[in-house]
């Protein structure tokens, strides 16, 4: 058996338990995977490109790797508040190691576990480490949350707390690696479940991923508003208010989210059924610009978040 | 504008005079990309990474790198006798050049236009070159054609010619870059028509991506069947039989099937049609081999197809 074919072996397995419950029909090892929506659903798809060095590290666990990957493709499925439904990689690994394969393999086992989602087809190629994943969702038709209407009033909210997962990389980039601190890096959380809640109460949403006032800026940017942010407010794991330098360094993998103000009742009900922190940190107002604000009202500076080139 | 997002602007034009024929509600820009499914029918989906070097050549114009790296995902939907429904591409390149990205984009544009889909999605990062490609088609739910039907006594039949791509291939490599003898290599044409015409009568099919023996073996071991292959009978665009080792190079993006004896009027036909060639090449027997004979009956040795690692 050649190691293409071994790969695909591999993969075939990833998560098979729940084909029968998505509606997939054909999986991993046809030319296409096949399968069916469940009535009045519309699909939801992203990509994303992980590359070691930019997107996780070269001495992260293979499996962490995986599972990094494909949560942080996940996690944009939370923002539309879709239900996964199946997912697919594509591996460029420069050698063949079955060892290395079959940690990835546990990685990928561990996110279809624990989104109940099947692994439904791969693709594999030599080349520089890279992996891409594609994941698909569903929505009741035209009842997913996009970036596009926020309104003005509404109240600005984030998930968990900002700034762990930026710290965690300094600890790994430093070889810190069986860190409980080190988790929120390696093993993101997308917030799928309270993404699902916030479906009839959230006006936008968007995962933090380069950045908390950098993704922001993007809701606002498509739902032609403005933006204050009280930087006192913004959540942290630390015993103290974030600097301004620490705000916006991304790979939180949190929602940030807006709704009107007489949701707030149900959205910290909705913090509490998931015991997960869901805190405002500010308000859409009318204009163009995301503005930070210390405890004295004074406009803070803000550096820009992650950068792609 | 940072780059990042002059590559999402560019990109998210590209067949967007589709979108609300193939049922896409929210396109490039938002988290994700939604889109319904026509009633009674399931989705096929395909997923293909292309890397400098391996599956397009450094010296190749980024609009046949675009072009090439979606044709031969679509392919994939071809084989099954898929409708293309919405393709999605992830891209990694090692800087940001406007005019790389202007080009790249009237390749995908181009296949939007041959296959009338749109580009529903996209990623960008920077690393060494690589385009992933997602597919997606659509079928009558469990009627797309897959690899595992085959029959004993079934006749194996392939489209266009064989051979043609590796030549251009080899044209390319040496800088021969404007001949009519490279656009198989360049812009291959995945033979979407014709898988839709084979739904009814193609009891199995394959496009031929690694080599034409090679590829008909995944067909051979997932219907659990053996092949006789003449090796006369395979098309080739010379005026000589191919040699043994000409047949099996890949690159070829033609389709490979199976169909009963009693279909093959109706197969002529659609050659005619399509005005495409479409070869009786061998025929399904027990057992679990590909085997290619030469006019004299004996068994003709074929190197391996295209190794992925």
């Amino acid at each position: 058996m050649d190691e293409h074919t071994l790969i695909q072996k591999y993969f075939s397995d990833v998560g098979s338990a729940y084909l029968a419950d998505k509606g997939v029909r054909i999986s991993v090892g046809d030319d296409a995977a096949v399968f069916s929506l469940p009535a009045d659903q519309e699909s939801i798809v992203s990509i994303d490109t992980s590359l070691e060095g930019i997107h996780f590290l070269k001495s992260m666990k293979p499996e962490d790797i995986a599972f990094r990957s494909a949560a942080i493709a996940i996690s944009d499925l939370a923002a539309c508040g879709a239900t996964p439904h199946w997912y697919i990689v594509s591996i460029t690994i420069p050698s063949f190691n079955e060892n290395w394969i079959m940690s990835f393999t546990k990685g990928l086992q561990d996110i279809s576990d624990q989104f109940k989602i099947p692994l439904i087809g791969g693709d594999t190629t030599k080349g520089p480490l890279s992996i891409t994943v594609q994941v698909s969702g569903y929505c009741n038709i035209n009842k997913s949350i996009s970036r596009s209407n926020a309104g003005n009033g509404d109240l600005i909210f984030v998930t968990g707390v900002i700034g762990d997962a930026s710290r965690s990389l300094s600890l790994l980039k430093k070889n810190i690696n069986e860190s409980k601190e080190t988790v929120s890096y390696l093993r993101p959380s997308p917030r799928i479940s309270i993404g699902q809640k916030l479906l009839p109460l959230a006006s936008s949403a968007i995962d933090v991923s380069d950045g908390l006032i950098q993704d922001l800026s993007h809701i606002c940017k498509s739902s032609e508003v403005g933006a204050h942010i009280y930087l006192e407010s913004i959540p942290t794991s630390l015993n103290r208010t974030l600097l301004s330098s620490e705000i916006n360094l991304g790979d939180d993998y949190e929602l940030c989210f807006t709704a009107p103000e007489k949701h707030t009742q149900k959205i910290n009900s909705i913090a509490a059924e998931e015991a997960v922190l869901i805190t405002c940190i500010g308000e859409v107002i009318e204009g163009k610009e995301v503005v930070v604000l210390d405890s004295s009202g004074n406009e803070v500076e803000v550096e820009s978040g992650y950068k792609h080139f």
